[in-house]
């Protein structure tokens, strides 16, 4: 009856379907050892060749989810609601969303993560704000979400650990991009916050893991089949990432960012629209679908109206602010970056696409990201994106300003970004943000 | 331009070919342990799925060759031949090929393998003759080869070592089924004896690796390019392996055939003809096309004139008595097994199939084989095969007869054996034992 792990890695391998107990049983072998790594590398391997069923894919879930801790809201009797993105350049909303829907009354327990690769992560944006500290325990964050509605906190070690040492191995064996692999690591996570809905967001695009709307569309399914599987609401946005997201890409630039979008500030750019609006635009609508999950409105209207209300008013902004006083965050000593590049067009025409994920490899290399988890931040740097597809363009105006505190280290990276957009001589139409929502 | 380990992975699990200078790095990197076995568990499971080039596979098997020594017979100005058989039951060909072509006085260096699995190893055969010693260095192998032209020796430390470490992991990550990883494994240790031709016996059938002709032939076209790409004569015979070869499978039970074959016995069985004769007749044919590659004989009727001479003259049994004796063998104090057991016919008909491989798992069940490495072997244990395909049989007559020390142990096999046998009611031809010979 129980299986040897070869054996398991057989069934897999040709093509065959695994229950539950044999893939809870490779999987808790791998947590305590029992199981090796190399044993582990050939199933990930073949998974990634023969992939996995919707049921084989919970079970996955299911099992990572069990290898650690699930955090315990039973004394928090509210629907708590949570948004997981996919990745993309530019991408804060959620410290706009998750202000918003706290103001609005609805818990928001979010466990981030740090930026890895031409992505960015919230964690690391929070970090750039002096004093602001991730680093709670599990009852910590606990009582701060039900007091406060609100609270970042970083993977701990009692959450998933499965999911850890699997992650770290898929990196060096070739096997990351595998959707059930994927979903299983994302959801297991998602899982162990102990929310009641999810809001994806799931993006496609030249700066997304996923390149077209389809895979996206595919990815968003599968993910929200295991949510539905473990009895949660959810939905998804499919949304493009085909350029950065909003005025900045940056740790404390985009800190700045999202403080002016819940200041109601505007910033208008060289071609006479707020770039700040795509941004807030994403973030409202992140959160609209988030609070009517909580059944707070009756639909996508009227949710969007309470997260509207919440910007406008300043109540978003206040909680951001709580936000950071409970975690130990002084706002106002947000670093400011000492030298700056500005790159400007040698082209005339519209701006017809950036090669986005090119600007992520630069943000890395002005140190805004990291390459490996053990590469160092530098809070400051970044890049600020003057024009958007669509744009008309002459020569001499901005593309982009790049922010740091090495002039060198900026100027190694101007040929990179300039070769990072195309410019045409046709007109240009813009690109939708959300393409589709899916229930 | 040196990848790393997990980006040449990334290469093969996206169907690209492999230059030898990525394949060599990494096993290279596997032996000297910088490459860690999760990551070659990974590369092998993606060869798995999308194979190799004729080209990649002669790489591996360089690179494979290249991880040990190989044996040097440059004091040796002969043409040194070999033959290597894909593993059957009651297979003891080598024991009388081998004799037979080093008493027409061309060199025969044979590194056998032990058993494992439903199939024999000519080592295990040899040593229970008492006092037959399989361990020598290179060199005292190379001397014996030289002055005796014939020599029975297991693999070394030192040849192919990278081969043994990969082998193990192939047999605990559901990797041993892949066609290149096979004939890389297979050829590089024949290449290491320094032998210039090889006659291959590529099984098919109930008892063999490959199922049907078309895939040993595959195999053995394979395994033949790898030969020719390295300079080396070579011929396949694809031989049927759809019932146990001879009149016994089991070590000194194979022996005590070998010899009475060499002595020109012949053992007339119930339905009148010898039992000994496929044993014989292919063990002719095979020695034959060793002698053609070596250039006794202009064809292949000359070559087995010229075998089959050796075996009638006694120089072949002679060459075998000296063979035990410079290895240290006692050939008259073989054991004989102290409990036996007939299995008879409770049906009448036609011998139909034989389920070949389940005889094979029997014999591991009684003993005489092994399911893992560090199995012991009974060297008396066995089964005898008292009916051949298309056989006709009464009820009462005799199937198989069950050697062994202890009778409880054979008694625990009998429905098995029995259960390995269709009987028809129809008359059935008997197969050809030798389908096609491929050069």
């Amino acid at each position: 009856m129980n299986l040897l792990p070869a054996e398991i890695i057989k069934i897999k391998r040709n093509g065959g379907e695994l229950s539950f107990e044999q893939i809870n049983s490779f999987i808790m072998g791998y947590s305590n050892d029992t199981v090796p790594d190399y044993q582990m590398a050939a199933l990930l391997m073949a998974i990634f060749f023969r992939g996995m069923t919707e049921e084989e894919t919970l079970s996955l879930t299911k099992a990572m989810l069990h290898s650690g801790k699930t955090v315990d809201f039973s004394s928090l009797a509210k629907f708590k609601v949570d948004k997981h993105s996919t990745g993309g350049v530019g991408d804060k909303t959620s410290l706009i969303l998750g202000p918003i829907v706290a103001a609005a009354g609805i818990p928001v327990p979010m466990i981030s993560g740090r930026g890895l690769g031409h992505t960015g992560g919230t964690l690391d944006k929070l970090e750039s704000i002096p004093g602001f500290s991730i680093q709670k325990t599990l009852e910590e964050f606990v009582n701060l979400v039900r007091h406060h509605n609100i609270c970042f906190i970083g993977q701990t070690q009692e959450i998933c650990p499965a999911d850890k040492k699997i992650y770290a191995l898929r990196d060096v064996t070739a096997t990351v991009e595998s959707l059930p692999l994927i979903c299983a690591s994302i959801m297991s996570k998602k899982l162990a916050e102990g929310i009641d809905g999810l809001v994806l967001d799931v993006k496609y695009g030249s700066g997304a893991f996923m390149k077209t709307p389809a895979l996206a569309e595919e990815l968003a399914t599968n993910l929200m089949a295991i949510a539905k599987g473990y009895g949660k609401k959810v939905t998804s946005l499919i949304t493009n990432m085909d350029q950065p997201l909003g005025r900045f890409a940056g740790n404390s630039l985009e800190i700045e960012e999202s403080v002016a979008i819940m200041k109601n500030e505007k910033f208008i750019g060289s071609n006479g629209y707020d770039l700040y609006e795509d941004t807030r635009e994403l973030s409202l609508r992140l959160a609209a679908h988030m609070l009517l999950l909580a059944g707070v409105g009756k639909n996508e209207d009227e949710s969007y109206g309470v997260a509207k209300e919440m910007l406008t008013s300043g109540k978003a902004l206040k909680k951001f602010e709580e936000l950071c006083q409970i975690q130990g965050g002084h706002l106002a000593m947000l670093p400011r970056p000492k030298q700056k590049l500005m790159i400007s067009s040698d082209q005339t025409g519209f701006i017809e696409s950036f090669h986005t994920e090119s600007i992520g490899v630069a943000g890395i290399l002005i140190r805004a990201g990291r390459s490996k988890t053990t590469d160092i931040i530098e809070p400051t740097a970044g890049i600020e994106f003057h024009v958007k597809i669509g744009d008309e363009i002459k020569i001499g105006d901005p593309l982009f300003t790049i922010y740091g505190e090495d002039l060198e280290l900026l100027k190694s990276v101007v040929s990179k970004l300039r070769s990072a957009v195309n410019i045409s001589l046709h007109k240009i139409s813009k690109p939708s943000l959300i393409l589709r929502v899916l229930n």
